[in-house]
């Protein structure tokens, strides 16, 4: 990067020459695809017609590098997964980045880099993009939103209306990594560990149930983890969600670093898995279609939908065989996880 | 609005109950439309084919409140107007935004409202929308991005490689405005005055251009004003932009306000006018339909566009008839100015 200064100033983001020679130099020369044309206020995409998914993500996790992702990868694959879990596939990308004044130049472009690898990897294409530069004290580092454009490819329909009482829940792979990862790379803890973040592409393990009747809906457990996942379908629905813990895919370290930390895994924010709902005798085809695609090794089946008789809209059966209600997530904030 | 506190917590974004309140009772209620449904996870819409627009933009200002607009309605102006000046209609939006924790959310909910009632006036839908709540300290206040979907409706072609010498250069109106305005409502210069901001939709001016034989290109000139739009142009076309001073439209306050704070009035951001070049012969054309349209009773033909011979991209004829250069706009920042 030949920027002048090593360090991002307020003429970075004032629209004369220097905030052109850093979406010069960093933004267009890493991101350069057919789609992206810097000197256009508007791109022009060919898109089919009636089709079209849309969706937007912010992203502010620190620190910005992470085992696993950064947060320029990470805006790539919010979005997109966004896109995947409504049964789509990811186009178009904008992105707009939120830079601190004296942020690092080299940083900045070691995240750019990392995003446009992941997009390439998906074929998706950064198309339109806006750079502000905030005053020191005023940014937390680099913000950055995506907004993607993608096409439905799901044959059926998919949506939470579409989920009926008796349905199985799955999950493709080990929860609370992501979150997890991102806690101990803060080293705020004292703690260290050899967790990485799950943060990826979901496009593999949703394009594996494209053909797989009996899909009724999908989600990326995000914020707020499975646990909020499944409150979203019991409120849409009307419907139970029991968990069944024992088959609960968590891995050994992050169920030790919960304990230590007093965070339940079932709350803790994924980055790269998804959460689906099946018809139940559609149950163990999308398990064995999960488990041969990538990311899926550790995919199960790990709960149902009933009628309300708990008094609860989440619980987990636990391995004793006890109920223990999961109430939907309040006051326990992890901020700038995602 | 019902949210339990008064201000924004970490926990209106962890992904739980306050944050879904934060959704429900603040954007979606204030932005509803039937494109807009907060529990998917990506929009579905109809767009036609392949004559689609996409842009995005950040927003930074401060204070979020000026006279003549807020942050929120900043946000539809600036996405709608670049697939404005690009020749389209918008359509969508999506929007994501940077909350800090402590902000007021009464203030908050004045800027949904605006921005909601910006978006109706257009005709555009809010399709998709991320909060993220960043700890304090960390925030400066509010940030938006909005990311729009629109389609191209002028029937030739527009775009900086259609520009020809001899061309001519118009504004719709005083530049300088919006920059004058926000400077002042920061109350930091100990200047008062009556300036509003010219921040809003120049749709109508770009509409009534549609219809005008020898249309080139359009552009709002945003940051680093009518100087950097035309660097821009003279970049992009090997041209030489001369612009002709006694014609250049300013209002005096503006103009007083520059002389006092030593700013050049040509630099500073516009958020409702428009730059067009047209060929020579169609300028009085576009001149008397911008005349005609609301916001453009101000326009005026400025400059034209020829080969290089004065040594410099972009040159300011005085009005003692002396030839001043118009530098690149470097180290002169205003920041959170849009």
């Amino acid at each position: 990067m030949s920027l002048t200064d090593s360090r991002i100033s307020l003429a970075h983001g004032n629209g004369g020459r220097f905030m052109r020679e850093l979406i010069d130099e960093v933004f267009a020369r890493h991101l350069a695809n057919d789609a992206l044309d810097t000197t256009v206020d508007a791109a022009r995409l060919a898109l089919p017609g009636d089709r079209i998914l849309f969706s937007t993500d912010g992203f502010t996790v620190q620190p910005l590098e992470f085992p696993g992702g950064t947060i320029g990868s990470l805006a790539v694959h919010g979005t997109t997964n966004d896109l995947a879990v409504a049964g789509g596939d990811p186009l178009f990308l904008s992105l707009n980045a939120f830079i601190e004044e004296g942020f690092e130049a080299a940083l900045l472009e070691r995240i750019v880099v990392d995003l446009a690898r992941s997009a390439a990897e998906l074929g998706v294409r950064v198309a339109a993009g806006d750079t502000k530069v905030l005053p020191r004290g005023q940014g937390g580092g680099l913000y950055l939103a995506t907004t993607g454009i993608g096409v439905m490819r799901h044959p059926g329909a998919l949506g939470l209306n579409e989920i009926r009482e008796g349905d199985a829940l799955l999950v493709s792979g080990p929860v609370g990594d992501h979150a997890v990862a991102v806690l101990l790379a803060r080293e705020q803890f004292g703690l260290r560990g050899e967790i990485r973040s799950d943060a990826g592409s979901v496009l593999p393990l949703t394009r594996a149930l494209r053909d797989v009747p009996g899909l009724r809906f999908m989600r990326d457990p995000t914020r707020g983890g499975l646990v909020s996942a499944a409150h979203e379908i019991a409120r849409a629905t009307g419907l139970e969600v029991i968990l069944d813990e024992p088959t609960v895919p968590v891995r050994p370290p992050v169920r030790a670093v919960c304990d230590i930390l007093g965070y339940d895994p079932y709350y803790l924010a994924c980055e790269g898995r998804v959460v689906a709902v099946m018809a139940p005798e559609a149950a163990d085809h999308a398990l064995s279609a999960w488990k041969a695609a990538p990311g899926g090794a550790d995919a199960a089946v790990i709960g149902r939908l009933q009628a309300p008789r708990n008094g609860g809209a989440v619980a987990l059966r636990t391995e004793l065989g006890g109920l223990r209600l999961l109430e939907e997530l309040e006051d326990d904030p992890l901020p700038r996880i995602c």
